[in-house]
């Protein structure tokens, strides 16, 4: 710490991201790692994603993107049927996340309530906007109590499915909440929603009070040109533009706007390659149930497991000493379970044949 | 604004960048504008940048980038001569500029100094993250007297050159006002550095409050890209990481990355745009004068210019109905300035042609 950093901060503890070996990195076996640890899609985006970067394109890097993205922007309201005002987008989710933390939890807005065990870049963003925060705890099976959250008075964070578990709510559920905390926010991350579970885009139009976040770095294999977008009523979204002009005008990279609007246009390919990750989730829990596994219901592009002879260090020691990359966190509740992001086919039978190793 | 926002926001005053005009606008006169307005290069970025994006490296955006670009940050650090620990990548300099206030200037660290006409956007950083800030007057010639800096006890933003006036201070200044202010951060912003002016980042190693940062946007030909970096002790980094990793922890772009480190290969290409747009601005600014305007002595892509008979707002809207973006702010000092982008020479004949006309 320099002794120019703000006293605010002296005592902020950052997110810590999955790791991310270097392009070269290689495993203790002098091989490329299995990446199952940080949820990416293992297809590449599809051709047409890939033919709209174009010479001109390219060359066209030497301009400013469009700062709201206006193309992109138009063509995501078109394909969720709402107006353009519905929609902003932001370099990843965790932008958007940060800007409505600013915008709607601090100062008179009280504060906010989110799980205990749900992605952990929610108390950082507490913590560092001076945001006042409740996590709540979920069941012992890692569900939500949806009571816990019915006319609570408090502004509302839920992932759904819910991370690092992959367990969903059900859109009436959503709904049941965010009817009964009109005066609050109430923010779904639907990071992974496209793996089986329901959206809450089609409650926009009913409760103004409710905010949906998506991202392209899942089901849209697009992790590395970090682009997401928010939808919601149009005053919360010129609310987080504000924050976002008044943070970084040009947020959101010429490129990524060009393949995501690209992307648009590739919903059969999408489709498919998510039918082919749920098919795969299916066999690998069923695979790693014959060795004993305990696993939630995953509705997400992971699975969150246990094994009862095998701490979840030691599990993601091993896998690493073999190549393989998996998520650990020492953390109460968790500390017994791994997060093992869905791979190919091929990629999970090499995790299922190394697992049956390393419990030999 | 929505019933949720905020109340520390409710005075906000975002910044306002310049005019974007969509990829098929047109001009009154039925052409795509001439856009000298955003201090964009006119040239495209090198031919070994825009051969770096191979079809490899866009299949590869399914996944993260590196969060910190360490294949990036070490070709900077190589380039500059410098160690990985003292560089930061950003999603532009908006973004590392945003960090450095939040990180730097708010709670116990007492504020920040900067000159009344500057980068607008540095009042808005300081209104988002309630800093106590000072706008110092330039002088009536819009110099910055460096008096006003030195030992002033406070810390410090100077965009070097200034924008939008395009004058710059020498290194020594620069060096004068690190050195009498050591319990403070001096943050020079360089975004303009590479036409003529004198970079402090060789003083990094002498000041450990000194912080500089830089763009691709402009001299690199890549604003699209949103990249920028910062270079300073390696403890003010680890600040700004900090920081980052509790707002957005992958926040530069996979391709942003690649290109950046391929257009550190090319020097050669650069240093002769960079000539050739210094060329350029003499030219330009030689034939404006032949009209009776008044200009600064600009070390910068952009000349900001006024004429005794037209006002600045004039002569912004009569370009413009000509098909010529240029920046005008009615803000008191330099409501009579225009701030005009160097473009190419045939870019410059237009306007100047179209300026001719006007005065006709």
């Amino acid at each position: 710490m320099s002794r120019f950093f703000s006293d605010k901060f002296k005592t902020l503890k950052p997110y810590i991201p999955g790791e991310q070996p270097k392009s070269d990195a290689l495993s203790p076996l002098g091989l490329p790692y299995i990446k199952l640890n940080t949820n990416e899609s293992p297809y590449p985006p599809p051709p047409g994603v890939i033919s709209a970067v174009s010479k001109k394109e390219l060359e066209l890097q030497r301009l400013y993107p469009n700062p709201e993205g206006a193309l992109l922007v138009s063509k995501l309201a078109k394909h969720y049927g709402v107006l353009p005002e519905n929609i902003m987008i932001g370099n990843g989710s965790d932008e958007l996340l940060a800007f409505s933390f600013l915008a709607f939890f601090t100062g008179s807005r009280g504060g906010v309530l989110f799980p205990d065990i749900t992605y952990g870049f929610y108390p950082v963003y507490a913590e560092l906007f001076d945001v006042p925060y409740t996590a709540l705890p979920l069941g012992d099976d890692f569900t939500v109590n949806i009571n816990d959250y019915i006319g609570s008075g408090k502004n509302i964070v839920l992932a759904n499915p819910n991370a690092p578990t992959g367990i969903a709510l059900c859109a009436s559920d959503i709904e049941k909440i965010a009817k009964s905390n009109q005066n609050q926010i109430v923010l779904i991350d639907e990071a992974y929603v496209d793996f089986g579970a329901e959206s809450a885009v089609s409650l926009i139009s009913k409760y103004d009070n409710l905010l949906v976040i998506h991202t392209y770095s899942k089901a849209r294999s697009m992790a590395g040109a970090r682009l997401a977008y928010a939808i919601a009523s149009a005053p919360i979204i010129s609310d987080l533009m504000k924050i976002k002009y008044s943070i970084n005008s040009y947020n959101v990279n010429r490129l990524a706007q060009t393949m995501g609007a690209a992307a648009l246009d590739e919903d059969l390919y999408y489709k498919e390659k998510q039918t082919q990750i749920i098919k795969t989730r299916k066999y690998t829990m069923s695979e790693l149930e014959k060795f004993g596994f305990i696993m939630t219901d995953s509705k997400a592009n992971f699975i969150f497991a246990k094994h009862p002879s095998l701490s979840g260090d030691e599990l993601y020691i091993k896998l690493k000493a073999r190549g393989i990359l998996i998520r650990h966190w020492n953390k109460p509740r968790i500390a017994d379970y791994v997060r093992i992001t869905i791979g190919t086919k091929e990629q999970m039978d090499a995790l299922i044949s190394e697992i049956r190793e390393i419990l030999r």
